[in-house]
Formats: structure tokens, C-alpha cells, sequence
């Protein structure tokens, strides 16, 4: 099982405080760029891996999704989604991606934002959402950059001239990491670009779009912290798509 | 044009003095990581874009490549892989990658080996192979790892317990970067892997498999000073497949 570190008072109290917990969607820097890779989701049965407070089961459905399955392994959470959504088209469900099951050719897109990274079987996960998807149907996910996974500690380095560099140590050795972010020993899962990419590939999806997430001019203009995400990668989002 | 930087007599002499340059494939490390993407060569017309010495043509002859066209822009370089092959199959010409013209749907395989990263329109080139390949032909390559290039400088950083850190610094930041490697003023360009892998879809090839090359334990156990390699990813070798 993964750990459900989300459920831990001090993690959530902090998670809570984030921009993307209070704004939303609009809070999170990488959205627009995610955005831009999601099909028509017009009439599109949608599950939601990792859905958390329901930002995005909601906005699917905003968005024309004809129903959306929410799941996460929090029930503190899932019980703010609930709090939050008025909408019988939305399901929210506990579930651990772990040892999740889900209906065969049940769903047009699955959706997951920076949760994939907590889960230790990535392949297992993988063939169940292919299994899940109807034929040419899209999975849209976003997970921590292997890049920045990969750091010795998640704390850039200061050169003698001031610049700041990204420590990457280890990028090779993938399994479990333990991190102190909100909370201490938070344990998420590196595996390298390749690996995440083969298990795509091995598992019967095309990938379709890769993007390494980098802000824009306008969102540093807007955000001047944001410019340090210039220096390494921090967000991988993969666009990829059932082909069998 | 792409600098020669290979007939620049310092480079061209360090460069020969490489275990790959003495020892040709079984001289590089990442040769088994490559080979091992390598589709059957029996009957293939072969086209390897940067071929240097001529190993590879050699090789692919020697396992069932019905003709190879070497391409290289070093004259030094052509002219040894010309004194080194006794084999009519084997074409070598002056190339430059960058303003690359080849016939339609004339090669079974495209190959090329740490050439494009000196090459500053990569669109364009790809453009280039996938009308040289037949419909279904693979594209195998290999280029230095976007992470590696995107070093504020090429040299491991040293944290106080002694571990080594690889500085990554400007990621986002594409295009030129000048270093210093058997010679001054060595350029190459800096492409993140997405933009690589997009670039390639947007072509019309399908992704068949990113590897992020580390050596194998037996590798680094007959050459210790390999172990780096756990650290950073050095190299980045793709497989695609034009399939339109």
C-alpha cells in the first residue's frame, strides 16, 4: 500500500496552504501547459488518479465531460472534494493506486496530476489504466521530473558566482526516495524518463506528447520565483494514448 | 554549417586517442545499449549520419546490411574510415548535417552515433530522414543526454561528504552552448528531451524506446571509473519508426 502520507495532520495543514489548494487549477503553474494536451472532453467518461480536492473532476465537467470517477488515496481530501462538488456526475472514491482495480473499457481519458510518483509499480498501474481505456482513448498525467526526483537533496546548490544548480546524483538508481517536504519522510518512487517512457510503450500506449515543464515569460513576469524552474525540470507531463 | 570541430588538429588527435577511436564499438560503453535497439540488418540500405571512422558502416555490413552510406563533415575522419574499408558497399561522403540532402525512400535504416547535438536545426533534419526512409524504417541514435549538456560546466560538483553532484543549470534554455573538450570552443546545442522526442513525433515517427544509457555492473565492475555514469544520465539513445 502507499503511504498516505496526505492524511498526515502536518502534511495537509500544509498542502492546504499551497496556491493550487486555495486557487485551484489556476494555482498550479504547469495547468495551462497540461491543458493544452487534453483531448475534446466532450461527453468523455473520465477517471481521475490522484483527483485530491476535485479541482479537476470538477473543471472536466465544466468542460463538457460527460461524467468523471475522482480517486485518492486521502479521505481528508476526498472529504473536501465532496464538500466542494454538487454535481451527481462526479464520483469520488478512496482508492490506492497501489493495488487499484478498475473496470474494463470503462473510460474515454485518464487524468493524474503529481501523483504517479508515490506509486511504487508504476508497470502494474499502467496496465490497469490501458485495460480501463477504451481503444485511442488518452491518458494525460503530470509526475515530479526524474530530473529533480534525482537530487542528492531537493535544494539547489549556489555556485561561487551566485548561480544556482540543480544537485543530480543517483539519477540512475531509481526505487524509493525519502524527502522532507510539508512533512518529514515523505517516500515517493524515482524511475528515470526512459523507464517511465518504456513502461508506456511496453504496456500497449503511443506517446504522443512529452513536455518538460518550463514556465512562460509572462507567468515569470507575473511570478519572478518562478524563473528558478528555468534551470532545471521540474515537472514531466506525458500525453499518451491506448493504440491496441 | 555545423563546425568541423573533428578536423581541427588538436581535437582530431585527441579524439583518436579515445577508447572508441582505438577500439571502435567495443570501445564505447553505451555500443551494447545501442545494439540491442538495432532492428535486423539483413538486406537493410543503411544510412549513418556522422559515421566518423567507419565503424558502424563496418559493423552492419558484417551482420547482413545490404549497403551502408557513411556521412561525415570530417575529412580527417572519412579519410581513415576510407583507408580502413575494403568494401564496395560501403559509401563514405562529405556531409554536413545541417543543410543535409538525401534521396526519397532510399534507406532501411537511418543510424547515427553522438553527431546530432552539433546540429542546430534538428527539425530540419529529421524532416530530412523520414523522407530518406522507407515507410515502417527505423531511426536509431544516440546524442549526448540533454542533462548532461545542460551542465553549467562539464565537471561533477563535489558536495562536503565527498559525493558527486552534477550541476544542472539553464535546462530550459535551448540552443548554443560552448564547451571546452580536447579542444576550445567546441559547439553543440542544447535540446531538452521533449523537444527531441516532440520534434520526432511532430516528423511522423512513432516512438519505439528512449534508453538513458548507465553502464551494466559488469561494466563498471572491469571499469570502475564508470560508477559516474549511476550518477548523471550521459547519453540518451532513441528508437523511433517512421510509420506514415
Amino acid at each position: 500500500m502507499a503511504q498516505n502520507i496526505y492524511d498526515t495532520p502536518k502534511f495537509f495543514e500544509g498542502y492546504s496552504r499551497l496556491p493550487r489548494s486555495i486557487h485551484g487549477l489556476d494555482g498550479a503553474p504547469e495547468w495551462p501547459a497540461i491543458r493544452a494536451l487534453l483531448p475534446d472532453l466532450d461527453g468523455k467518461r473520465v477517471v481521475d488518479l490522484g483527483c485530491g480536492f476535485g479541482w479537476f473532476a470538477r473543471w472536466a465537467r465544466q468542460h463538457g465531460a460527460a461524467s468523471v470517477l475522482g480517486l485518492d488515496l486521502s479521505h481528508k481530501m476526498l472529504e473536501r472534494a465532496r464538500n466542494d462538488t454538487h454535481d451527481s456526475s462526479i464520483d469520488y472514491r478512496i482508492a490506492d493506486l497501489e493495488s487499484l482495480e478498475l473496470p474494463e473499457a470503462a473510460f474515454d481519458l485518464a487524468f493524474s496530476s503529481l501523483a504517479f510518483h508515490y506509486v511504487a509499480d508504476f508497470a502494474r498501474l499502467t496496465r490497469t489504466i490501458h485495460r480501463a481505456l477504451v481503444d485511442g482513448a488518452h491518458l494525460v498525467f503530470n509526475i515530479e521530473h526524474p530530473v529533480y526526483m534525482a537530487a542528492v537533496r531537493p535544494q539547489w546548490s549556489v555556485e561561487a558566482n551566485g548561480r544556482k544548480t540543480w544537485p543530480v546524483g543517483g539519477y540512475a538508481f531509481e526505487g524509493e526516495r525519502t524527502t522532507d517536504w510539508l512533512a518529514q519522510g515523505v517516500v515517493k518512487y524515482h524511475r528515470t524518463i526512459a523507464t517511465t517512457l518504456n513502461t508506456l510503450l511496453d504496456t500497449g500506449f503511443a506517446i504522443r506528447r512529452v513536455v518538460e515543464f518550463a514556465p512562460t515569460a509572462e507567468q515569470i513576469a507575473a511570478a519572478p520565483q518562478l524563473a528558478d524552474e528555468m534551470e532545471r525540470p521540474m515537472m514531466l507531463i506525458v500525453k499518451a494514448q491506448r493504440t491496441d
